[in-house]
């Protein structure tokens, strides 16, 4: 029989490739990379199609799909967000996601993006605080550290230029973990014993927990006047970090604001409270920190067209790294309306 | 390094493997099968999550996510449309798909779905036939000799009895195509020049052409009573198959009105025009034919919960045909929090 034609393959990227691609670039560039082609497509926002995300609710947690197009290209990711799963040994959030041409529906690659997802919400993050965080900003407070944290502290190493991480969780071995896993990083780990001490002289405050209920990591006491906000917990309908006082009190900058008002930390505020989306603040329509004393907020909740701007940097590596798998995902056949004599014609051969 | 954790591990069945299992069961038993397979589904119809499909249009087409779940799976499927490919060698119809288990949002099985589809519309037309044809039918017209042609005569012969099919395509060649691939089916074919000719004698009349408009295949005196219409090629807002004065005539069968009235034959009739659910039919809550004399008609669309039949049906195969690839597609860390560890531990080792 014959092999399947080029068209009918598609480049398979699995976590092993992932790791590799990682590797052989290196991991700050990957995360500087990706903030570049993240700015890159926030920079050419109304291109997108911008669909509010497609979940499946369940009793035990929720499986998305989030599509998104620029026209040219259309991607999609797979992601599962399941809290209890880590009792179990597995991951809380699993996720793999497509790239296709738009004119012709063919998909041209497919990419695990658990990793990826990691990469890219870090990234994104350190890309919105190099725009929001007071200048010179070199101690980042990093409550919660779970699978995102080391990610972050790598991402605003990279992009933003910080030198020193003070860790926090309830959890000490989570704590110990991180540390254990930043040691040779060239950053500055200190680990905390409690979210105030976490935060005392941080001008940059990540709060990425992880519990699936409104929760309080910071009250409005915690936090002075001069810094910059990362949320990155509060992603889900009924999930919040952060104390009300807090955000009343913030500037606030979002991604995709009717997603973030059902998602975000704004979710305790009116619908109509003022939020300012990142696009303008990178495209210079607006300006991000207005002074030295105001507080920012990332209120972070992941959007797909972050997602689509990694795949697209995984598909542009794809030639030189070699890092993939063709998988015969695509039927072909040489008539394209001889689908059923492509399936007849692969019968094995009749013994004589 | 160590190897991925079975848990990490997705199987894929290729455009290869699914043919190879097509044949080591054999077409007209897949079919049969299929057609079994979402006959229980739609007979546990209200435990299905029934979302509309989620469609992404360009000026050449479209691509569509198709989810589904029964509260313990989670399915969706790929599909693209893009009518004018076949004029550059591309199938106009592409597909994967996808089952993952919902207590945890682990992805089970990742197959190719452009066979599948076809082979799960053919067994959806025939089951529907089963229930709606006269008793005893046994010749079918087959109008529009594409890609689906062959597909739903065999699945008719497997499933409803049919011995006889006649041919008739605006394109002659496609017509010869289809009766070189069914010659040695079992069936008797006979190649028709006009869809008069086709039509007459037959009791169960297929069309499935692919043109993206308003088209009139079929004219109200070419369709006398006590036959049963099958109408596959009405499947998007803006393309239909029959003139209005059959469907006004027919007793109307649908798989999921609000899909079917956008999308199918029926669009051209009043929103509240009635229409029975096919899988009231099957539950035998409601009577399918009523009378010898009348006419029913299936409108046929597609609907997410077939495609989740058919991915349990692969499913179900994978242990005892072997076809399948294991793919390396979630990250699975010994510890769910240590996702930076894992990336961190692939590091190449260096050389001393």
């Amino acid at each position: 029989m014959k092999t399947p034609s080029a068209l009918a393959m598609v480049p398979f990227v699995s976590v092993d490739h992932m790791m590799k691609l990682v590797h052989s670039i290196g991991l700050e560039r990957v995360l500087s990379d990706l903030a570049t082609y993240i700015e890159q497509d926030f920079l050419r926002w109304d291109l997108f199609d911008k669909t509010p995300r497609v979940a499946s609710h369940s009793a035990e947690g929720v499986i998305e799909l989030m599509p998104t197009s620029d026209g040219e290209v259309y991607g999609f990711k797979y992601v599962n967000g399941h809290p209890k799963n880590t009792r179990d040994g597995l991951q809380t959030v699993t996720a793999f996601g497509l790239l296709a041409n738009v004119s012709n529906g063919y998909p041209v690659l497919l990419s695990e993006m658990t990793i990826l997802t990691a990469l890219r919400t870090a990234a994104m993050s350190a890309l919105a605080a190099k725009h929001l965080a007071p200048k010179g900003a070199t101690t980042m407070a990093m409550i919660g550290n779970g699978a995102q944290c080391e990610f972050q502290a790598t991402a605003f190493k990279a992009v933003c230029g910080i030198d020193t991480v003070r860790l926090f969780d309830v959890d000490a071995a989570a704590t110990k973990k991180a540390a254990r896993n930043l040691a040779d990083s060239g950053l500055k780990v200190i680990s905390c014993t409690s979210p105030e001490e976490a935060v005392a002289g941080a001008t940059i405050i990540t709060t990425c927990t992880a519990d699936k209920q409104y929760a309080t990591i910071l009250t409005d006491n915690m936090v002075g006047s001069g810094v910059h906000i990362n949320a990155i917990g509060g992603d889900c309908p009924g999930k919040t970090e952060l104390h009300k006082d807090i955000l009343l009190r913030s500037e606030i900058f979002v991604e995709y604001p009717p997603q973030t008002r059902i998602e975000g930390e704004i979710q305790q505020l009116a619908p109509d409270h003022p939020v300012t989306e990142l696009w303008q603040v990178f495209s210079g329509q607006t300006k991000g920190r207005k002074s030295d004393r105001q507080i920012t907020l990332f209120d972070s909740v992941g959007f797909a067209v972050e997602d689509f701007s990694a795949l697209r940097y995984v598909r542009d590596q794809l030639t030189h790294s070699g890092l993939f798998l063709e998988l015969d995902m695509l039927a072909d056949p040489d008539d394209p309306r001889d689908l059923f004599g492509m399936v007849r014609r692969a019968a094995p051969a009749v013994a004589a």
